[in-house]
């Protein structure tokens, strides 16, 4: 039995809290909030919900602690710190400072003797080990990773803090031609606008200047310039009927060729389809955590991703099970 | 750079040395064979081709030896022996066999102190890694697995050796109906009818009865008899036209729920679409290699599966590099 420790509450932590709930092997030991914990109902009943400061008596109690804060500002100061007292998982997410995040969780980690997962969830996460597998096998070949259709938040997040916007909710959607032509091997060079369009569906003030929310979304640097937009206005009654999940998936595709003479085509493709991208997060992390447990009890320690992490440490089953059923 | 020995000339072991000629830190040592060396004429400049006999005098020359036998009846025999003296990869897949055989080749890898990967390939191998990945993230779920479009080389030669039949291309195609029916996350209870359907291209001597060919196919019980089968007659010329490759490929589909009700619908489609069959299994081989000689490097010993393998050590490049750039 592997007892985890959530800390934070947003969508993430219920995601890994669900996922928590589906695995026998796992139990969810206590959540631990910058809130005030009277104020949290959790789902899952008869487990305490504390002060993130309390965190450290539980030191004996918990196998693993999950760490479900943003990758802007929580994370990079959070797992360093958990990683002194507890085996960890987090899903840090910003690719560029990765490096940087991996030393000083490493730093922590080795220090002090637990193990430490990152950057765990689908991108990075399993996205990276098909990129790593793809690319391991087929090493001549060029790899494309596509996302959509589904809801980033990021993207929503920016739109929503325009002038005149009550409420965004952006999708960005894979161009069905591109997806194609790379599905058929033809290798294509693509531009970031032949990849992926995007979609908002804006709630806006009454009285708004539309135009202008339309041109200010369409035209904003580093998040919808490079691309096709579209841009819908719809009411907050649609918004919250149509639009309340957080759908998301998308391909990682590795075209490439063998033989001597490069003559045969091979294509890889891992594809996800997701109605709710926190809850499949989740259920990653969910799965790192019973690693990480197993890992930390061989004695191993420092800060390790999921190229680290052996597929069998990923499950619940026992290895002579596995490998006489799903070998 | 791993020095790697092959053992066997068939397709398979060209499709590994093909994929040894595509890695920089890969070299091909030597061929070993059953066959006269003088009548064997490999792709490779400048490599001896070897009685299997004289391997023995090359355990200090080579660093993982690549057993490219039948599973049938000569890796059962073959892998445990070359433990002995060799760290070795073979792609046994015999899937209910493959207990027994993972028994034999512990015993003697353990003994010996040699790391040996068995039963590598795409299935059992990439398709087995993607169903262990995708139960452990979604416990709640159905897997499904298809294979084809492809020459199945089993149902072939079952073909080839009725009376009157002088050649046989046997492809397994999956039913577009139920794969979409999958991938829409309808879970659907699938006979083995209505997964697959087989089409065989035929071959046959003058004068053969023909019909009597085909009411044979269509109802050779274990091959044909479960399965909606075609069979069309061709040319020699046609069959050396049209049907020289040996394509294949499939999909691994986990369909599962997450939520504490079921209320989220993930997919999970892993999906190959390969021009030749052999050289691709012979490149997941080759980067088994690697993975393996990197274990030995560090005192592993034993039988390991694909299960056992982290994804780092089937990549060319360093821990740093891949943390920093794939994840």
């Amino acid at each position: 039995m592997t007892k985890i420790g959530i800390v934070g509450y947003g969508n993430l932590a219920k995601g890994v809290e669900c996922a928590i709930a589906q695995n026998d092997d796992l139990e969810l030991a206590a959540v631990f909030t910058r809130r005030d914990p009277a104020s949290l109902q959790i789902r899952t009943p008869n487990v305490p919900v504390l002060k993130l400061e309390a965190a450290a008596d539980w030191k004996e109690k918990i196998d693993v602690m999950v760490l479900c804060g943003g990758s802007a500002t929580d994370l990079p100061e959070m797992t360093p710190q958990f990683a002194k007292d507890f085996h960890v998982v987090d899903s840090f997410d910003n690719h560029s400072k990765i490096p940087v995040h991996y030393a000083a969780v490493d730093a922590a980690a080795s220090e002090s003797g637990h193990v430490a997962v990152i950057s765990v969830g689908w991108d990075p996460g399993l996205f990276s080990v098909n990129r790593l597998y793809a690319s391991a096998i087929l090493p001549v070949g060029k790899d494309y990773t596509f996302w959509g259709k589904g809801v980033s938040q990021g993207h929503s997040d920016a739109v929503r803090r325009l002038p005149g916007v009550v409420d965004c909710r952006q999708y960005t959607i894979p161009v069905p031609e591109a997806l194609e032509r790379v599905r058929n091997g033809e290798d294509p060079e693509l531009t970031t606008r032949e990849k992926h369009t995007r979609y908002c569906y804006v709630v806006a003030e009454d009285g708004a200047d539309k135009a202008a929310i339309e041109q200010a979304i369409k035209t904003m640097p580093g998040y919808f310039a490079d691309y096709d937009t579209t841009v819908e206005f719809i009411t907050m009654e649609q918004m919250k009927r149509d639009h309340s999940g957080l759908p998301h998936g998308g391909s990682v595709i590795r075209s490439g060729v063998t033989g001597l003479d490069g003559e045969s085509r091979q294509t890889i493709e891992y594809k996800l389809t997701l109605d709710s991208n926190p809850q499949f997060t989740g259920s990653v992390l969910a799965a790192c955590a019973r690693a990480v447990h197993k890992m930390a009890a061989r004695g191993e320690k420092g800060c390790k991703t999921i190229f680290d992490i052996t597929p069998a440490d990923l499950s619940a089953r026992s290895r002579e099970d596995i490998i006489a059923h799903m070998l």
